[in-house]
């Protein structure tokens, strides 16, 4: 596997860096960024990883959270992967629109062509990646956390949920949280999974917790001011679903905020802290 | 002077917003971006002024510097500027490169054709914006302070210079410290201002200085590993100027840094504290 580091810089005492490789899962080259921080030149470091919601590449995250400072102190790798496959003949939604297709891949594997050529995002970020990333990285894959927003706090959810063990913690910021149940995921499904939806089931939280998946705890932050709230995200459908399963879920509900990066900012320090208590 | 709210969000406990009004001075469109701390709702706050680099918008430093948290905290209200005008009819570089015309006004007010009749960012930045966001931000106009980065830090240290009294703090990440000396100033001078060098000194930091302009202290950070350092920013020249003149520049070269907003975001906490401890 040749990993090939596109660009590097310092950031407060780690190293921002940005990375790409030839996928077997998608076909083409993929982008994601690592954070590594002083404390990995002593040895293996607990990592992060870091989903994104639509129209995102590896690189929003990355330039916008300023996760960096606190994953610094906290002896952090930080994981933020492309959000889909890209690069010529990789199919975009034909009628062009952002919730679709490229930088919308909704971390599933198409069965539908022409998606199913290269739209393999569910085995790139649930397999292929971390494999790549553990055996390259100086990373500890016994104290792995996942966390996500939107389109990525869906994918955290759902990879976290159909892996039991394999995470210490799960959080995530303005997740869709029932996709089967909106119409992004509607539309996404739909077209990478067709019309079928028992097969949707596998990539929906709330469902998944419904037929049985579980995880420890969730920690999960949505903007009152978000304006996907109410139609896309729905957190109380998560909220009753944990209920019901006896999922520890905290909720908090944040007065003004949006859907932006601005809120990730705002509360990424609290995600990280709730991480590393857990990844240990 | 109307003045349009283009954008809102909530971070931290203040707002980020984005602004756009007419510019007299530039002819255009202006944009800037206000950071507005929850403090400003109990009566005017000190006020920073940050001023961006080559090819960057208002923007830029607003996502990507993370000056919002600290800022949040200290209760300041942080200015941005866009770098200069743009749309149609402003004239861009001939050449099409990235280091004159759009997305570099280099904070002069041009008086060679075409540039003379939009790029007055000198005015612009030093009067029209300050004008404008003290009639209607809630900022205390004798609580200021300025920064910047690269041709943005040559942005901060000249008009400090030329304005003596107004900033009660002053600071730069990698500025061009003597434009007249290094390959972008020469270029931008020439074309903006002409072949005569006398007409330049009035905006070169050293040069000002040489020429008996002062102020109290500096605080300047200088990433080691910088591409342009040796080249464009040679804060050495800085140095010796200020060591000749009595000013007090506290110069600091960080290893391992390079020009980026990772660079940037690293020290913005330690700025922030500097100038909102001098601002009181």
């Amino acid at each position: 596997m040749t990993l090939e580091l596109v660009s590097s810089a310092r950031v407060f005492a780690g190293e921002q860096r940005i990375y790409r490789h030839q996928s077997a899962e998608t076909g083409t080259m993929m982008r994601f960024s690592a954070f590594v921080p002083a404390q990995a030149a002593a040895g293996p470091v607990p990592v992060l990883w870091f989903l994104s919601g639509l129209t995102c590449t590896e690189e929003n995250f990355t330039v916008k959270a300023g996760a960096q400072r606190v994953a610094s102190e906290l002896g952090l790798v930080v994981i933020a992967p492309d959000t889909s496959p890209r690069g010529e003949g990789v199919a975009g939604d034909p009628a062009g629109s952002w919730d679709f297709g490229l930088g919308a891949g909704f971390y599933v594997d198409a069965t539908q062509a022409p998606f199913d050529r290269h739209y393999r995002m569910r085995s790139y970020v649930e397999r292929e990646l971390p494999a790549l990333v553990g055996a390259r990285l100086p990373v500890d894959m016994t104290r792995q956390g996942i966390c996500g927003h939107s389109m990525g706090g869906h994918g955290a959810l759902t990879i976290a949920l159909r892996n039991p063990g394999r995470f210490r913690s799960v959080s995530a910021f303005a997740p869709i949280v029932a996709p089967s149940q909106v119409p992004w995921g509607e539309k996404a499904f739909g077209g990478y999974l067709g019309a079928e939806r028992a097969a949707w089931r596998a990539h929906d939280a709330c469902a998944l917790i419904e037929d049985g998946a579980r995880v420890g705890e969730l920690l999960v932050d949505q903007g009152l001011a978000d304006p996907f709230l109410a139609t896309q995200l729905r957190p109380e459908l998560l909220e009753a679903a944990c209920a019901r399963a006896g999922i520890a879920l905290t909720l908090r509900r944040q007065a003004g905020f949006d859907h932006s990066y601005y809120f990730i900012a705002s509360f990424i320090e609290d995600h990280l802290r709730w991480h590393a208590a857990r990844m240990g």
